[in-house]
């Protein structure tokens, strides 16, 4: 066989099936400007133009932060570009210690564990944890993120189990279901990031603690956005302390880059000594350290900047209801708007961006499933009022009105 | 089962058994000090002290390039810490869009695509194409890094084949073992890192023509290192463009942050739409990328740096042998010293740091077969003759008198 012939006129065709179904992804050039977010430049083919951002994970800013951007150009030109080496080839500056010593102090637990990503942390955590012990069985929500499920996958002998999204009584049945001599982890998220739902933490705590399993909390889309701290739902809810291992993200909330979990001290240094996707890699550059570390400093004391994002979220939330636009509803700053088709979704963002200045991902398959496909909004501290207004009308001028149908 | 009490005790078991064996790693905390390296500040227990570091993977010390720092210094003032999304959801800047153009020019090929390190870059290209084709074989040098085993272990329905490290004779029996109508996928790296040998490239893509395979070839150790524009060793030798993909990184050679892959357009785009890894994951800070870009772009015109490094590990290794001292022999800038034993590695290390204030990594299992352990060292263009004097001055007095036998 000619491999490469072949090779070739699969991309070509499986790239022309993603065109025709409306869900070959291209990515838009968008210039982020600090000091004017969440206003971005968008490089199209027609020129540069500014326009209104409606879908950054940067929750609340903290990307923008002055002390953030003033702790990341001290450090670049005081310790360089990149750490030029792994964690244990000279990777590990005081700025890594000291991010992984805050990130354990803002959880409560006695030692946290940097990774390149909250992909990767998800990955290399949750499969060195499925490894430990023999026969280890993991119940996974149903809509967990893709990284945990490479996570479950990469486990070599460990049996999955799927529960369906946040139901208790689901789990429960699972649970019971399992031999009682296995290994058991409950795997699950706290904010959903493509529906903006909630997990009952402590109830499922309570499972746990019933059944001898242990817990694997991701709060990538809560972490610095809840709690008094900015714990996430875990702390604001006041059960970090029952929950094994939390993951977090330093790319979100924290407006940087980068990934960890946070837990027991000898549980961390175990995943720390054997996880391969840690090891073998370069660690963050000491300039993205210590960003990470002075947001998470400022953010931990900063409760107006989580109290201005639910109430900018809330702000959202009720002038879409007021236009009848079809908001997917839940408790959380994720505020999505069904679409149901993928091409549908693509044109729609299309027309936002080229007719209104405003850029909504389009949220297609495999991110969500097949006739759920959405837009995904999120207003941080720094959208007006205005902003909100303006995100409105062109909605109504774009989504065709059958999805409105609930409009006034 | 009490799951957490079972996991603890097996940490704590496997953190022992690893102390006992001297493969336990401790992270030394190192401080890279811009315009100085390679003299790092080490956060002892005792206290701060300055040492010099052999084991910087910054092989060119481009981290500390005046341009590359002004870069990253002008893009985190202008753009802010973090990219605040992946690269579909509002994390595409510009200047990912103009990184990605250079790096596929400094290969010759139609087409690159970023990731946030070499590790993931290797285990998502070498996944997605090996999933793209039904009954995909993977031929796989023996000595490949743990990133691209864990590409090939993750492609579902791939076989691998092992051949012997850079064996041309075991590679093409392997190949004609082969069924005649499978796809074949050749994969390997150019300069091993660990023992600093190079692959005969053009010879390998000799068979994979022969026997209709395509060929992914690893070039994180020589990208910016080898060829007229650091376009890495199937630059130097005239082939890049038989390589089907060229895989690379931003963190060792031009000293910074990221891996990345070049190829064929079509296919680097069909590796992009179907990628989990990437997908699903922020991208580089603006910071990194404008940083990065720098450098790539520096470093394709500074053929000075490539001979002055050239000239340093040509230094050191004449150094090394006139003293005697268990050199691993091979043609490239990486030059390992033999040890044999993890834990007396590890203690001529801690003797080399404490007693001589010099860094050098201890390189232990997993990362090396047992019995093999080394130190691996590596002189940059900023190591001086002073500087190699003092290292090998300190290996004869650290070094056991039996593992220097050969000495004057």
């Amino acid at each position: 066989m000619q491999t490469r012939a072949a090779l070739l006129a699969h991309c070509r065709d499986r790239l022309g099936a993603m065109r025709r179904e409306g869900r070959y992804r291209e990515f838009a050039q968008l210039e982020k400007l600090a000091g004017r977010f969440p206003v971005y430049r968008w490089h199209s083919a027609a020129g540069p133009r500014e326009v209104t951002v409606w879908s950054s994970n940067d929750y609340l800013g903290m990307g923008n932060h002055p002390a953030v951007l003033e702790a990341a150009g001290r450090a670049v030109a005081e310790h360089g570009a990149g750490a030029g080496g792994t964690r244990n080839i000279s990777g590990t500056s005081p700025l890594h210690a000291a991010l992984e010593a805050e990130l354990a102090a803002l959880h409560g637990k006695s030692g946290a564990l940097l990774f390149g990503s909250g992909y990767i942390a998800n990955d290399a955590a949750i499969s060195a944890v499925l490894e430990a012990l023999p026969g280890f069985w993991v119940f996974s929500d149903a809509k967990n993120h893709a990284s945990m499920i490479a996570g479950m996958r990469h486990a070599k002998g460990a049996t999955r189990v799927i529960w369906q999204h946040n139901d208790l009584a689901d789990l429960e049945a699972k649970l019971a279901a399992a031999p009682a001599g296995v290994p058991k982890l409950i795997a699950f998220e706290s904010v959903y990031s493509m529906d903006g739902d909630i997990a009952p933490i402590g109830a499922i705590c309570d499972l746990a603690e019933r059944h001898g399993a242990i817990t694997y909390l991701d709060e990538v889309h809560a972490v610095g956005l809840y709690g008094a701290g900015g714990g996430g739902i875990s702390e604001r809810d006041g059960v970090a302390a029952r929950v094994d291992l939390i993951e977090g993200t330093l790319a979100k909330g924290f407006g940087v880059f980068g990934g960890y979990v946070a837990g027991e001290a000898e549980l961390v240094d175990f995943i720390r000594s054997t996880a391969g996707g840690l090891i073998f890699t370069t660690s963050l550059p000491p300039a993205v350290a210590a960003a990470a570390l002075a947001s998470v400093r400022a953010l931990r004391g900063d409760a107006a900047r989580r109290e201005a994002l639910a109430e900018r979220a809330a702000a959202l939330k009720a002038a879409l209801d007021a236009a009848g636009l079809p908001r997917i509803p839940g408790p959380s700053h994720i505020v999505p708007v069904m679409v149901g088709e993928a091409a549908l979704c693509r044109e729609v963002a299309r027309r936002l961006l080229e007719e209104h200045g405003l850029y909504a991902t389009p949220i297609n398959y495999p991110t969500v499933p097949r006739g759920t496909e959405r837009l995904r909004l999120c207003a941080t501290p720094f959208h007006t009022d205005a902003m909100i207004g303006e995100l409105v009308r062109a909605l109504r001028a774009v989504l065709p009105q059958r999805l409105s149908a609930a409009a006034a």
